[in-house]
C-alpha cells in the first residue's frame, strides 16, 4: 500500500479564517485539502467556488487541493477551478453528459483527474476509462445533506473497487469521504481505502495533530502501511 | 435622503481571511456587507453560501449581511440564509416562478426582502409587490461576469425606481452594484440610490476608510445627503 | 356586468366521492367546476390530471368545467384535456415560451381559453393576445401553496384588468382564485371580477347553496349584478 | 413463497366515485391499493397526487396504499405521500441523483420503500442498495404509455431480480406491474414475481372477485403458493 | 425610410443545393440571407446551425447573413455563430438569463444584435437595451410551428416599435417574420418595418427576381421608400 | 461477417452543395448516409435536422439515411425523421427516460433502431432490449466536440458487445464512429465492428472511391469479409 493520504474537508474548518485553519492542519500532517463544491443544484446546498480555492493558493498553500464537484454539469467549471489551482478535480458521472470528455478536459487543464460514486450509485462507470482516473472516491454518506454517520455497506464496495483497480494495472488512489472517523479509519483502510476525508473529525478535535496521527496509527494496524 | 448606506461586496476580499477583511471595512465605516451567491447555473460562476455566511455571524460580526442571490430557482436557499444569519435577500425576479410567494418568504424569516433587476430586466416586475419590497437593486454591470463598467444607462433607470418608490410612499432602498468608484458615485446618487455597493474600489483601495470617506463625500456633493 | 359566474374549486371537495361532490355543488346553484392541475415542478404541489375531468364527464357532469394549469411547459397537456372534456382552459404565461400559440391549440381543440397572473406578474403579457382570450384569471393567492388569505393589492389588478377589457371590446371574463369568501366578495366583484372560483368556502360550508346564494347576494348589493 | 399480494392500479377505477371503488376491490380480496402517480415530467401524463391518497384514508380505506412515483424529483413529494397515509413509497433510480437518500428519506418518514425500473433500466442500481429496500418493482410495460401489453423479456429480468433477492437474504417483495392478466400471471409468479399489479383486469372485469381468485389460483398452480 | 431590406429566409431554399439556392436570391435582388436556427427546446423543431453557415460562405456566398436564433440558452453559440461568418445574430429575451451581456456579447463578436419578439411578447424587454440594438425583428407567426399565416395584430406592434425606434434617436432595423407575401408587404411597411423576410413567398415563387421586385414595389407603393 | 457497411458521415461533406456531395459518396461506393444530429444541449453543437433529411431524398437519394440522435430528449423529433424519411435512427440510453419505449416508437415509425455507446457509457443498458435492436453503435470519440482521434479502448469494448451480439442470436449490426481511417479500420474490424463511420477520412480525401476501396481492402484483410 501506498502512503495513506489524510485530506481533512475544509467544510468543517472555520471560513472566516480559511487560511489560518489550512495552514493548521497541513502543518498538522495532513496530506490533501478536501474542497466540497456544492452549486445548490445537484445537491441542495451551496458552498464555495473557484474564488476561495484562489484565495488559499494566494495565501501560500502549496499543499496538493482536492476539489470534489457536487455541481451538474461540470464541464464549464472545470477549467476555472485548474485556474484556480486546484490539483485534483473529481466529479460524479451522473453529472456529465460525456464522462469521458470530462476527465480528459480535466487532464487537459493539468490536474488530475477523478470519478466520486454516491452510496448507491453502481461502479460499472468505471469500466471503460480506467486508464484515465488519477483518483476513485466513494461516498459513505450522501453528499450535500448534514447529519449522517458512514454507511457500512461501503467497505465491500471499497473491496470491489480495489480490486478492479490492482487488477487495472493503473496508479490510482481510493478515496473514501463521509463519517470517517479514528475509530473506523482502520476497517476503511483494510477495505482498501488509501486516502481518506475527514472534517469534523479533525476540525472539531482540539488537537489536529494528535488526531492525524491517532488516524495514521489506526491505519497502519489495520494494513501495515 | 436618508443616511446613504456603503456595502463593500466580500468578493472582492481576500477569502482566506475573510473575518478580518470584513471587520476592517466595518471599522471603515462601511455600512453593509454585501455578499453575492452565485451558483453557476443562473450566472457563470459560484462562489459563496449560507456556511460562509454563518461564519461571518460566528466571527463576530453584527453589521447588517446584505445577501444577493444570483441563483435559481431561490425558495429552497432563502431559509438557509435566514438562519445562516442573513438580514436582507435580494433575488431576481425571473429566478422564481412565485416571486410574491418568495419576498413572502423571505419575511417570514425574519429578513429584509429585496428584488434585483439586470440591466436589461424591465422595473414592471415591481408594480403589484411595492408593500412587499425593502430594497430594489440595480445591476449597473451583468452580475457573474468579470472586468465590466458601470453601464451609463442604469442612471435613467434609476432616476424611474426612484420616482416609483417616492410615490409609492414605502420605505425602500434603492441600491446600486457594479462599476460604482469613488469618483462616479456622485452621480449614481443624484440619479436617486441611497445604497452602494463597491467591490474592488473599496478592497483594493490602499486605505479602506479613506476610500469609504471619499465615497461619502462625494454623495454630499451629489445630493446633499 | 353579466351574470356572475361562481366556481367552486374541487380541490377542496372530497376526491373519494368527487362526482357526488360535484353533483351538490352544481345542484346547489354552482355555474362552473373549477379544476386546478398542479405537476409538482411550476408549483410544489400536484393534484389530478385529464382522468380525473374524464370521469367527472363519464359521470354525467355537464356543466363547464374550468382547467386552470399550474403546469409548465403546458402545451403538450391541452389537447389531453381538451379530449378529456375541459370547457376553458387556462395557463400562466411565465410557463409557455409560446404564448400566443398555447392560446391557439387551446382554441383549435374546441376550448375557451384564457391567462393567469401570479400575484406579482406584471400585466403587460395581455398587451398583445387580447383578442385571443376568453378568460383572465388573476391569482389572489400564491397558487400551490397552503394556508394563505386574499391579497389587498389584487383589487388595484382586478381594476386595471377591468379597465383593459372595457377598453378591449373584447368579451372577455375577469376571473379571481384566492381566498375569496361570502364577505369580501362584494369588494372583489365591485373591483371588476365576474368569475369566482371559492374552494374551502363553499366546501367546508354545510349547506352549499346557502353560501353559493349569500355569495351572489353579496355581489349584487355591490355591483348591482 | 410468501402469500401472493394482488394490488389493483386505481388509474383503472372510476376516479367519480373512487372511495366506493377502492373498497369494493379490498372486499373483493385485494392486498393493496397501488396509486400510480405520474407529473407529466418524468412520463407524459399527469395522474393524481398526494390529497387523492389522503381522501382514501379519510374515507376509511385501511389496506396499505401501495405508491408508485413516475416523477422526477422525487425527494420533495416523498414527506408529502408519508403525511397523506402511504405505506409503500417506491420511486425510478434515474429519477433522483441521490438514491440512497431518497431511500432514507422514505423510511425515515415511516413508510416502506422500494426501486421501480423501467423494461431496459439494468438492474445493477440494486446492487449496494439491497438493505434498503422493502419491494423492487419491475415494469413490463413503459409507465405513462397507454394500450401496451405484457414484455415478455421481464420474465428474464424476473428470474434475475428474485435470485438476487434470494442470495441477499433480505425480505424483499418482487412486485410487478404492466399487462398482467389472468391468463398470464402464473407464468409471471413462476419467474419470481409475489407481488402483482393489475388495471383493467381487475376494474374493467364485471366481478372483482371472481378475477382476484381466478388470479391467486392461478398463481398457486404455477408455484404452489 | 431607409432602403428597405428583403431577407429571404433559406428555411423554404433546397437544401440539398443550398449554395445554389442562396446564390440565386441574391443575384434575385436580396438584401440578406435569413438563417433560422431551431434547437428542439426552445421551439419545436431542428434546423441548421453554425457549420451550415460556414458553408455558405466558404460557397462564396458575401451577402449579410442574419442569423436568427431561436434557441435556449443563447450565450454559448453566438460566438460559433460570429465565426462561421454570421453578419446579424438576434434571439428572443427569454431564451437569456442576460440581455444586456448577450447582445454585448454578439457586437463583441463583431456582428450586429438583436432582440426577437414572439407574438405575444411584450415590448418592455427594449426599454433599457436601444443602444445596444442594430435589428428589432418582430415574428408575425409564432417561431418553430408550420402552416401559419401572418397575425394582424403585428400590425399595432409594428407601429408602437417604429414609434420607439423614432424616438429614440438610434439607428435601429425594424424587421418583420412571417406569412410576408407579395400582397400584404405594402401594408406591413405602412405600419413601420423597414427589413422583410419572406420564405416560400420567395423560394416556391416560380420567378425570384419577379417577386423580390413586385415586393419592393409594393413598399413603394405604401411607403414611398 | 456480413457485408461490411462504410457509412460517411455527412459533417465533412459540403453543406453548400449536399445533395451533390451524397450522391458522390454513394456513386463512390459508399452504403450508408451517415446523419449526425446534434441540439446544442446534450452536446455543445448544433447541426443538422429533419428538413435536410428530407432535401436529400426530395433529392433523390435512396442509399439508406442513418440518422445519430445527439439530442435529449429524444421521443419529439423521431416521427419527424421517420417522416423526413430516415432509414436507421440511434439514440444515446441516457437520452431518453424510457428506452424500450423509444425503441419501439423507432420500430413503430418504420425505422430501424439502434443505441449509441459514449465513450464511457457501460453497456449495461443493452441488457434487456437485445430483442429491440437493428444497431448499437459505438462511439470512439466523444460525439459533439472537434479534433479527436479513436480511442483505443473502443477496441475492448467493441469484442466485448460483438462477444453479447453473437451469443444474442439477433441480427444485429455492430458500428463504430469517430476517428476511423484507412490504417485502423482494420483493426477496427477485427475487434467486431460489421459498420464504419468515415468523415473527414473520406470527404477530405481526393478520391471519395479509392478511400473506400481502401478501406474494405483493409477490412477484408483483417477479418476475411
Amino acid at each position: 500500500m501506498r502512503k495513506p493520504i489524510i485530506a481533512p474537508s475544509i467544510l468543517s474548518a472555520d471560513f472566516a479564517r480559511l487560511g489560518e485553519e489550512v495552514e493548521a492542519v497541513i502543518a498538522a500532517g495532513a496530506d490533501w485539502v478536501h474542497f466540497d463544491v456544492m452549486d445548490n443544484h445537484y445537491v441542495p446546498n451551496l458552498t464555495i467556488g473557484p474564488m476561495v480555492c484562489k484565495a488559499l493558493r494566494n495565501h501560500g498553500i502549496e499543499a496538493p487541493i482536492d476539489v470534489h464537484l457536487m455541481v451538474k454539469p461540470v464541464d464549464r467549471i472545470i477549467p476555472d477551478f485548474a485556474e484556480a489551482g486546484a490539483s485534483i478535480i473529481t466529479f460524479h458521472p451522473e453529472a456529465s453528459e460525456h464522462i469521458d470528455r470530462s476527465l480528459q478536459l480535466i487532464r487537459d487543464s493539468g490536474c488530475q483527474a477523478g470519478l466520486v460514486f454516491n452510496p448507491a450509485t453502481p461502479i460499472h462507470y468505471l469500466e471503460h476509462v480506467m486508464d484515465k482516473l488519477d483518483v476513485i472516491l466513494l461516498m459513505s454518506v450522501n453528499p450535500g445533506f448534514g447529519g449522517q454517520s458512514f454507511i457500512p455497506q461501503t467497505l465491500n464496495k471499497l473491496k470491489q473497487v480495489r480490486s478492479l483497480i490492482d487488477n487495472s494495472g493503473y496508479d490510482i488512489r481510493l478515496e473514501v469521504d463521509g463519517g470517517v472517523k479514528v475509530d473506523n479509519i482502520g476497517e476503511i483502510a483494510a477495505a482498501g481505502a488509501d486516502a481518506f476525508v475527514a472534517g469534523s473529525a479533525i476540525f472539531n478535535a482540539e488537537d489536529y495533530q494528535a488526531t492525524i496521527e491517532s488516524m495514521r496509527q489506526n491505519i497502519t494496524k489495520a494494513v501495515g502501511a
